[in-house]
């Protein structure tokens, strides 16, 4: 199995046992690929206050998604930390929003992610970083 | 009207803009004073992964919600710039969380906030801190 | 050896390793206790700028060093993995500035921490945040 | 004068205003263009504990002068208002540490930055990223 092939059946597992979530959030996956994931949502009513504008809870859980898959598509279990976000634009109502994620080193016992979520437009919605702790378990046994 | 009457009218505006995302987190006010707000979320079956755990978005949602009303409780709007969240101790389900905000300190243009996150037990679920942006417009207009 | 006296000696060691940052910054400690630790510095000439205003990387490694010594006291070595300062207030040239820091909870191969940096007035300077890796060696060897 | 002459004379002032820290530091500016700054220091003997690792607070305060040269190098002022910093690799007694800071947004009020910091290698030492409050003067007084 390729490193790619590998990731896309740990992602599949993730995505399996995050479906209740994602789905009540609408989060999609984009793309996976070896130390990168990303992650679409799209701003609907549910999600915005009075002012139309996105709850940051919500962008954060976006990139929080994206990066433990990121994290995880090496088949090397682990979870966040700590994480920090910066919000530098509102999303708003209709706004198609995507966090990519990426593994930025990834030691024994900790890996680091960093993450921006754009809008549909390209432009910069929130920038996140995270200190991710290892597991000794892979996400999924493989067949030796 | 008292600084504690202003909090509550303001938490109650709030709180009708915040209806339709509060609804679909479950999430519910617990207390309200100037500069300090409590809410709470009971982890449903829709809000954890296949472990059981509570997602890490919704722990952050809970916390930026409760900030985001202690932050305002003194009928000042502004909006969270930047936060850090550190996950103490995994949330499970059926666990009902509370996320208790306290402003540290509120300058002219710019205030700080901690949260502490806990469990039914009083266990510490997450600590998270923000730096809020001031806007020079009140929540709710008071009649003069 | 009681807790307190194994936390003093773990301190001792750590800080004749940190000697020369600690002379470079002027920082001394304050208290030990197994779980928290005070440091303290002056603000000095060298460390503030043209407004007298003490540098942010300062204030930043006054509260590194006493959640170093926090998480350190109960004999378990370990290493500050993502940390998270809000700048509440400035620090100005002859400012005492005292770090307190606490042990929020440690797990096996991880720690939180939290530090609050005040003035000699007992005002908030600077609120840290920190997610620490836990290494399974002692700080000093225990003669059995 | 052209963007790139007014982000030197920015940064002159500002040198000038940090003379004494930077000294302290061994603190050097690499570059510096609009939005952008890279300031460099070595990893002396002053700087590291016992296992000859430099002191965390060092590398955030190399990273923090960075964010704070690239955010005021379009003559608007400001200040950090909130860190966040990830521990990626030890830096060792001798290395070379870069800290290039980008400006990732400038709003009227609001700026935020996010900073690299590598080794002499180009290995990933911390991962930085800030939220700053700008001030309505400019740090030099342009004539007209």
């Amino acid at each position: 199995m390729s490193q790619q092939q590998l990731a896309e059946k740990v992602i599949e597992r993730l995505m399996a046992a995050d479906a209740r979530i994602n789905a009540l959030l609408g989060l999609t996956l984009a793309s996976i690929e070896p130390g990168r994931a990303s992650c679409q949502l799209t701003v609907r009513l549910e999600l915005v206050n009075s002012h139309n504008f996105c709850h940051g809870g919500v962008i954060f859980a976006l990139a929080d998604t994206a990066l433990a898959y990121a994290s995880c598509s090496t088949n090397r279990s682990g979870v966040t930390q700590a994480a920090s976000i910066n919000f530098i634009r509102p999303a708003k109502l209709g706004d198609v929003l995507t966090a990519t994620a990426v593994v930025e080193q990834d030691g024994r016992r900790a890996s680091a992610c960093s993450v921006r979520v754009t809008n549909q437009l390209n432009q910069l919605v929130a920038l996140v970083t995270a200190a991710n702790l290892r597991f000794d378990e892979p996400v999924i046994e493989l067949e030796s």
